[in-house]
């Protein structure tokens, strides 16, 4: 998984180990990486390898139910928790970049994010829209690892896409792997396309070569007819954010010669930025925040207003963290794509009822070419992981499948992260801030079981903002691997629940008391 | 072991919950209390229960390697780990404090304090003072639960120690445990007889009531003959620091009507306090913090040189953490003073040839009076820890001691925290503010089968400054527990050999080869 997380399909920058979101790595550098894969090669069945930000620091004796690897990344003092101190770290080779699933080893490629782009478009598409993005646009910017799902995410769900984007090579890439349908070539060009096919009601997504930071305020200028705005750049790290007075070639130098002075820029350009999407909001359009921190930065750059528009998850995703639902995702260690149809019929027979799964399922058989491994992704919730992960056990035990199969999620999970600008933002509550959970969850996951688990700090929205943690579990078709799924794949999505029965949802108190997870304050 | 932190021989104040440090709780409240009591009675061999902040929040089922109880305590996320979002949340009921060992419930009264200054003043004899503290007098201030032990650390190492403190109920409470030996009424009274007691070289332990922040600046100006200089005050907390303007009877009421205005006061006369030790220190005399932040307080409150003196991990204590020592300590559950002198006995049968551990296990058996359950501590390093800890199993097992004994530690050792102005002060590396190992080391714990495993944050030094872990694990004579000893007392102590070999002590390599840690790299 190490290896697949580098592969070249999947990996934006393979050479330097970085796999996604700016700087995300899967190892520190080189060396550490060949060691992680000798000491890998002859661990024992009661072994440990501990890593310490992408670097393997030891080996212990534990037992056959615990993981094989242990993973802390990124993690800092709060006081000195920082893009100043981490770079500083960074540049002594003392740590990395883990963001959420570079370095923890269950990165699959754009259709992770896919799906959970699919999702939340389907979820605006349903508050605001009637169920399809049809006749409708939408406006975002940024076709990185993660970004570059937005297009087709929206045109699964029949709406019409103009996303803008600095990187010509980003966008000659999403056309290659037909998650982008067109290029245009300036903006008049773009907006007309846009509005033809709206009026057609055609699902289309167009790519435009620019500045977000220029074009957003420049069609709010002009009133463009936008229904939806949102953004994915990697604001999260103001140095990977383009600035408007910065032409694309000279980004690279402008940055490495006065990071502190390219920082204030990027920050200058991200309250502009935002200042058009709070305008587009005030118009009416349905505006949100996608989980990079861009409001954040963008009140760091002057702009008062940042917060007017809401996050993600708030808006639209935390009734299904309060079912224990989230980014459950799995991999063919055989490499034969069989197999994870395989996977995906049994799912299918698993939920017979779930339409929506059903969609996705088939959508994303025909539209998701394989990056690295075949994998899969759905959202699962309480009682459907374990369901889920037992067949799948089952099935590598009866060879229905050639080969193990790898079970894991994004950090961007129910019970898993605190992230008080995005997957906690707004709680109930108001207990936003509180990082007792995401730890509380690698510890259960490590005392369940889990052949990995790693806690990071600063994944999608950069140093300071985020503590979160992950757990990958490989079903090999034995009675332990059974067992161990089964306690992993119902206390970690049980996170979720209990979490979310701590901060006063009711829906999750009533899936607490459908599902069987045991609360003591309530009994 | 929770009820033990509360007893009221143990505890500072068991009805608020609070064991020590200002404000370190044992559980969120008293309904938390009865919950988490409730729900290990009659908890499973495969179950564990999660507690948030002092909080009973699941009981899921595990395995019976996993830890019974999994706490995380007053964790935030970096950009909102400060005093004012912790007391916002801390209102709202949605945390609490956990010090270090207050809230993972292995706190044994001033015992496990007494031996680490026992160890510290003994290691400054040794580097300054030709062995022995005889004729030398040291200046400090703060009889709590933790500064309690000061006085007589000092006079177990032959010295005298002049100790502020302005409530005068603490002072009382070190005169009756024998802790402190007098009261002087007034400074110059308390000064007489400290020059009195140097020239006799005598060993006598003096408090007097009064502000540090007036007492010490007093003393520089009058050019008293101090030669060691430290402080422990609640500095890590603000608002448990008396400014020297404010009436010992005054100080709760003013803190509570302005908690802003009375933290600026505060850090302005731990300003002055720390000027005045700054003044010491240019004058020649020995001085070091303590690791209550007071350097960083006085820094805020405006007093530039702050942090011209060490703080004593740097100082003294790192040499220890190079070679996995830290404070093991145990307990006896069947309350029994008989089993710990057993297993003194059988301490110092294992390590024979190392004299400071006999002198200390002589002075603490003649010294120190239990509270609570009779418990011990003494500082044990890599393979020394497993092999008490099997000893003690064994113990058990055959019948030597009459009930289980409890094997813990404080958070602050050799591989279990990130502390960048006390425990990972002055890294060798640069890498004191990577909080990477505490996170690697509660993982290894839990993945080990101890008993129970917490991460907090804050504990110590206050919130923003620390990141640090847990374990405890209970010898019950089966073989289980064996098996469970020598796995989380080989690798607990481990995760320090290794953190100080990544940071290059060459002592940690040398320890690390000849006791058998494995290191990736060096493979
Ligand atoms: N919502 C989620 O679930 C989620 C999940 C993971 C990551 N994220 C966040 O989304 C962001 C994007 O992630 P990614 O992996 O795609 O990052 P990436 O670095 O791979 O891609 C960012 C893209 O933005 C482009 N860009 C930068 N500045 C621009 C500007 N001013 N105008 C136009 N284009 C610009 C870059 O050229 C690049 O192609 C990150 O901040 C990440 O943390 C969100
Ligand atoms: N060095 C270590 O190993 C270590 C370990 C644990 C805790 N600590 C730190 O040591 C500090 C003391 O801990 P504690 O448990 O004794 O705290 P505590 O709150 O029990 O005691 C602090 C004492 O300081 C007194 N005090 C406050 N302001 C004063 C002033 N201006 N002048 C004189 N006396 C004053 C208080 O009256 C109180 O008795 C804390 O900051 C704690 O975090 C250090």
């Amino acid at each position: 998984m190490l290896s697949n997380n580098l592969d070249p399909e999947v990996a934006e920058h393979p050479d330097e180990l970085v796999v996604y979101g700016g700087t995300g790595k899967a190892a520190r550098d080189w060396a550490s990486f060949d060691a992680i894969q000798r000491t890998l090669t002859d661990l024992r069945d009661d072994e440990t390898l501990l890593v310490q930000s992408g670097k393997p620091v030891g080996v212990m004796r534990t037992s056959e139910w615990a993981p094989r690897v242990l993973i802390a990344n990124s993690n800092l003092v709060p006081d000195w928790a920082n893009w100043d101190e981490f770079r500083r770290l960074d540049a002594l080779g003392l740590t990395m970049y883990g963001q959420m699933t570079a370095g923890s080893w269950i990165y699959i490629g754009t259709q992770g994010i896919l799906q959970g782009t699919y999702e939340t478009f389907a979820a605006v598409a349903e508050k605001r829209f009637g169920g399809t993005l049809g006749g409708t646009l939408t406006l975002t910017a940024g076709l990185g690892g993660m970004g570059g799902a937005q297009p087709l995410a929206v045109t699964l769900n029949g709406g019409v896409a103009l996303v803008v984007e600095c990187d010509p090579s980003r966008i000659e890439r999403r056309l290659q792997t037909r998650y982008l349908d067109e290029r245009a070539d300036d903006l008049d060009d773009a907006l007309r396309r846009a509005e033809v096919a709206v009026r057609d009601r055609r699902a289309v997504s167009i790519g435009l070569l620019g500045n977000a930071a220029d074009v957003v305020p420049e069609l709010l200028r002009r009133g463009a007819p936008v229904d939806i705005v949102t953004d994915q750049t990697s604001a999260h790290d103001p140095l990977a954010y383009l600035p408007a007075d910065v032409a694309f070639d000279d980004w690279k130098p402008e940055r490495e010669a006065d990071p502190v002075g390219f920082t204030k820029r990027a920050q200058a350009s991200m309250a502009t930025h935002v200042e058009a999407m709070v305008g587009f909001a005030d118009a009416g359009a349905e505006v949100f925040d996608y989980g990079n921190a861009l409001r954040g930065e963008a009140r760091a750059g002057g702009y008062g207003r940042a917060f007017d528009y809401p996050g993600f998850v708030p808006a639209y995703i935390r009734p299904l963290f309060c079912e224990g639902k989230g980014p459950f995702r799995w991999v063919a260690l055989s490499g034969d794509p069989e197999d994870i149809h395989a996977t995906d019929e049994a799912v299918l027979e698993l939920f017979p009822d779930d339409d929506k799964l059903g969609r996705w399922i088939r959508a994303a058989q025909d539209r998701v070419a394989f990056q690295g491994l075949p994998s899969r992704i759905c959202w699962l919730g309480q009682g459907e992981r374990s369901l889920a992960g037992e067949r799948f056990n089952e099935m590598v035990a009866g060879g229905e499948v050639e080969a193990p199969i790898v079970i894991g999620r994004d950090h961007l999970d129910c019970g898993s992260v605190a992230s008080p600008q995005r997957e906690t933002e707004g709680m109930l509550d108001g207990s936003d801030a509180i990082a007792d959970w995401p730890l509380l969850n690698a510890m259960v996951n490590v005392a369940s079981g889990a052949t990995w688990v790693s806690i990071h700090h600063g994944g999608g929205v950069g140093m300071g903002r985020s503590i979160h943690a992950g757990q990958v579990t490989v079903a090999d078709g034995t009675d332990l691997a059974a067992a161990k799924l089964e306690r992993v794949l119902t206390n970690d999505p049980g996170m979720g629940v209990i979490r979310h029965v701590d901060a006063g949802y009711d829906r999750a108190v009533e899936v607490a008391e459908q599902r069987g997870v045991r609360v003591p304050m309530r009994e």
